[in-house]
Parts: structure tokens; sequence; C-alpha cells
């Protein structure tokens, strides 16, 4: 099961964070970024590998403190056919150093389609008896829009392969409110509906800790609704968004997670990438430093949602 | 604007439909498959080089028939990095024939995120000054959960490059009505509710017959609902899935048509891929002649859209 595998890497490194992966190559050092501008005439290629070792060197530097690392598929996906090698090498090199992948791509389709994306995400392809792993990751964020029929494809290969999925619920973006808030006939808004339905389609898939592998996002940008949508889907785990760089605080977060100190995990990326240009890290470390600003970055998040989860139960 | 250009398009082949260009490694005839898998040792280059001659085979067929073909991206990213090439040299391919392209990736995602996406698809990438246009289409599909921070950066590139996105407003598959026909507060559904915003995210996009380069899903699947959100967003292009191999018939895609006999474009897949293998097509064409029965599928299927489009308008 997925979550029982999330809940034992989160207690492993009592870290409930994930570190976002999503490059731009501005994010990238100049000492990193030159050394394959200078040699490679190609300049997609040279993004594309300046990209890939940036990726692998922040790995390096947080792989003992994170339990897992979520890649933006758009972020790969703008550097064409070459940036989803480097999303599939990024996430074979962070599965080497035991870590949980998340692929954020926000996949939805009808049931035949969605069947093919969950091959690509979470089973496998078979061409003619060979079976293909076209990326190899842990679980993937999709969009219920359509429905049951559009999710199955990816809870069956959940159970079959112990993998996962988030369902967007309630966006950490300002305009989630434009459908997800909707006032419907009984009262209640489509993002809280939506949780419920996250509730009964993870029913099949609860681990032995009772949390589910088919989990939910929702933005710590909106710590009111997270608190609703915490007890209509008491099961799922929940990818947060929103902390950091978008706004959201620790205290924010922590209304994600359950009284057990389970049930969320929090993400953060341009504040863990970028951590060498930040107001907070830029005077302890220079660029050529930019992984151990990772590191430091990602231990003060880390003790930062502990803080705020204990004292949240304590209160 | 696209919308003009679709329209033009339309017009100059007397064809209110696009071909989905939707492969999978079965559908292609063996006597293709086999040059391929008999000279390559990796199933994965073997499977994609078939698929791509397989694609380029059916677009000469096709071309000019045809207005446009749509890929799903779910066929391609199945077949991992090398898949995205094939998608990308597809696509180039059938915009050489002059093809309209419209991918279809339902992607969705917070502002800084879609942008990302939108660069990839519909604008192009800025690597330190060297422009890189991952993948040349003309039009994608975006799912509108997140609302219209995440469709902006989409607008944006339709209108600074002529391009064009549908969102998803009702789709074909029967788990549609889990969220999409949910009722509001005021009586309305959820899809209508979207088919307002789409209305109104759609106005600065307006060209040159009245149509907006933001259209719409809508599946033929639903003629009720189809002729509700017609009138709801009148000046949207839809972009209707589930004729042929889906269920719905010729007389149910009319109804996103307006009274000029314009505004939708109905697409068919498997019906038109897999025309060879058809009960219709089978006993007149041969596996070797697969290309000339998706040529002969994609005329009946032009002439009976058209034939229920006048009808509809005469009755």
């Amino acid at each position: 099961m997925f979550a029982d595998k999330l809940i034992e890497a989160i207690k492993s490194k009592n870290n409930p964070s994930v570190a976002g992966l999503d490059p731009r190559i501005e994010y990238v050092p100049s000492h990193l970024s030159e050394k394959y501008f200078n040699a490679e005439i190609d300049p997609v290629k040279a993004a594309c590998k300046a990209i890939l070792e940036y990726n692998m060197k922040i790995i390096d530097a947080i792989y003992d403190i994170v339990p897992g690392v979520k890649l933006q598929l758009a972020c790969y996906e703008v550097l064409g056919e070459m940036g989803m090698s480097v999303f599939k090498e990024t996430c074979s090199y962070a599965k080497s150093k035991n870590l949980i992948v998340i692929a954020d791509g926000k996949r939805n389709d009808i049931g035949s389609t969605a069947q093919e994306y969950s091959k690509a995400y979470l089973g496998y392809s078979d061409i003619k008896g060979s079976k293909y792993t076209p990326f190899e990751i842990d679980a993937l964020t999709v969009n219920s829009y359509l429905g049951y029929d559009g999710i199955k494809p990816f809870i069956d290969d959940c159970l079959a392969y112990g993998k996962g999925i988030f369902v967007l619920v309630k966006t950490s973006n300002k305009s989630s409110s434009d459908i997800q808030d909707l006032e419907l006939k009984d009262g209640m808004r489509v993002y809280e509906k939506v949780s419920q339905l996250v509730d009964v389609w993870g029913g099949s898939c609860v681990g032995k800790y009772g949390y589910s592998s088919v989990g939910a996002v929702v933005g710590a940008t909106f710590p009111h609704q997270a608190q609703i949508v915490r007890k209509l889907m008491p099961r799922a785990y929940i990818l947060v968004p929103g902390y950091g760089v978008q706004g959201a605080s620790a205290e924010d977060a922590s209304k994600s997670f359950n009284s057990d100190c389970l049930g969320a995990i929090v993400n953060a990326s341009r504040s863990i990438m970028c951590a060498y240009k930040s107001e907070l890290w830029k005077s302890k470390y220079n660029a050529e430093e930019f992984a151990q600003a990772s590191r430091a970055e990602a231990i003060r998040m880390k003790d930062d949602l502990n803080n705020a989860i204990i004292n949240r139960h304590q209160s």
C-alpha cells in the first residue's frame, strides 16, 4: 500500500514534507548552467543537462531529510521530449535514494484514456508482451472533474502496484473559488462534495495505519476549508501545496493533519530549490553552495511544520 | 485568431470534423509493425517507429478530407520520452500538411504552472534568450477546475500566438455526471456554470466570424446538455467527442452546432484509425489498405455529419 509506505517514510525521517522539484533554467546557478551552455551548442540540451545536475545535487543534499519529492510535470514538458527524459532520470535518481516520488501532472480523461495515463505513471505499458515502465514513480496527482470512471483506472493500479493518487479537492490558487467553491443545492460546496467522493473512492485502498492510497490535494492557503474537508475525508492522505513562497504558514498547513499528527504531507518547491537566493539563506550560502542552502531550508521547514503540528494538537 | 483559422479550414474542406490520432500499438496492422519489431531490438523503439509511420500514413490518406487532427497525449506519454518524440513528429508532419493540430491533454494547474504548460503547447520556451518550441500545435484541451487564474496564461498565449484552447464543460463519459451535473443553489448545474465562465473568459478572443478561440469540450453523448450549453456560450467553438465508437450519432453531435452550421467540430478516433477492422469496412479493405479504410471512414463521417447538421436546421 502506497499510504503505508508514505507514512513509514514520513515517520522514519520525522518529516511530513516533500521537496518540490519544479526546476526552471533561471533557477540553476550560473556556475552550473555555464558549464553546459559553454560545452553544448543546442541550448535545450544544455538546459536539460544543467537541470538534471541541479536536481540531482539537490536530491543528494536532502534525501536523508525529506521522505519524498514532488516533480511538477509542466516544468519538464516545457523542455519537450528531452525534458521528459530529465523527468524520467530525476525520478529514477530519487528512487535510487529511496525517496517517495510524486508526479504532479493533474492528469484526467475518460476511462479508456485515463488507463493510458495510469499505465504511463503508475503501471506499465505492455508492448506486444514486453513490459515497459515509462516513468518510475509512486504517486500521481489527478483531476476529478470527469468523475469516477476517469479515476477508477488509477485506483486499480494503486491496488495492483502499491501506488497512490492525490485527487484535486481545493487548490491553493486564488481562483480556485470559481468552480470549487460553488454552492450546491444542499448547501455544500463543490470541493466539499469532491472530498466526500474521494472518501468513497478511497475505501478499497486503506492501509494498516487507517489511511488510503487515494489521497487529496488541499491548499494550505485555505486553512478554513482544509479543516472542513479533513473531517469529510478522514482517511485521505492530503498533499498540501501553498506553503512558503505561495504565502501559507506552517500553522495554515497544520490544519490538514489529523490528531494522530499524520494525514498530510506539505510541499514546498521554490523555497527549497531557490533557497540560495532567498532573504533567509543568501547571506549564509553563496550560489556554489545552493544545495546546502536547500538542505538548510528543508531542515528549517521540517522543524517549522513539526512545531506547528504539535502546537495545534496541544492547544 | 485560431477560431478564424479553424473555421476557414472547416469551410475549405466542407467538413466539421477532426480525426483523432490516439494510437495504440495493437491498432497498427501487423505488416507494418512487424517491419519494425523484426529490425529493432528495443520494443519501445519499434513501437514508436511503427506508430509514427501508422500516423503518417493515415495523415497522408485524410489530409485533403479533414480540416484537422486531434492527438490524445496519454497515448504518447504511455511510451515515455520516446512517445513524446512521436507526438512531436506527428504534430509537425500534420502541420506540414496544413492540418489544424489539437493536442488533447486536459492540462490544468495554478497560474505560474499553467504558464509552463502554455509555453510547452501554445507558446515557446525562452532558454537564456533562445526561443524553443517544444511542440508545434494549434490548440490544447484544458480543465477549468482551478478557475480563471489557471486558464489566463493559456488565453494570453491564444491572443499572442493565434492559438486556441478547448475548456472541458461536459465530457462524454458516463461518470461526467458525478461532479459536472451537481445542482447548484441557483438551480444551474456545474457544467452550465462552467459554460458561462467559458463565455466570459473567451470574450477577448472573438474573431471575425463571431467565434472565440476559447472553445469548449461537450460530449455528443449528452445531446440534451449540449443544447443547453450551446445557448449559454454561443461564441465558443465546441470540440465534440463521443461520436462513433463511444456511441453518439451524427444527430446527437449536431446539437452543438449553431444555426449558421458552425460552432462545433466533431472528433472520432478509433472509428477512423481502426476503420480497417470495423464491421463497415473490413470486407472492403484489408489490413494493408488500412489508410484507405481510414479515408473512406473520414468521408463517410463528413457526409453523415453534414447531413445531420442540414437536417437539424431545416426541421
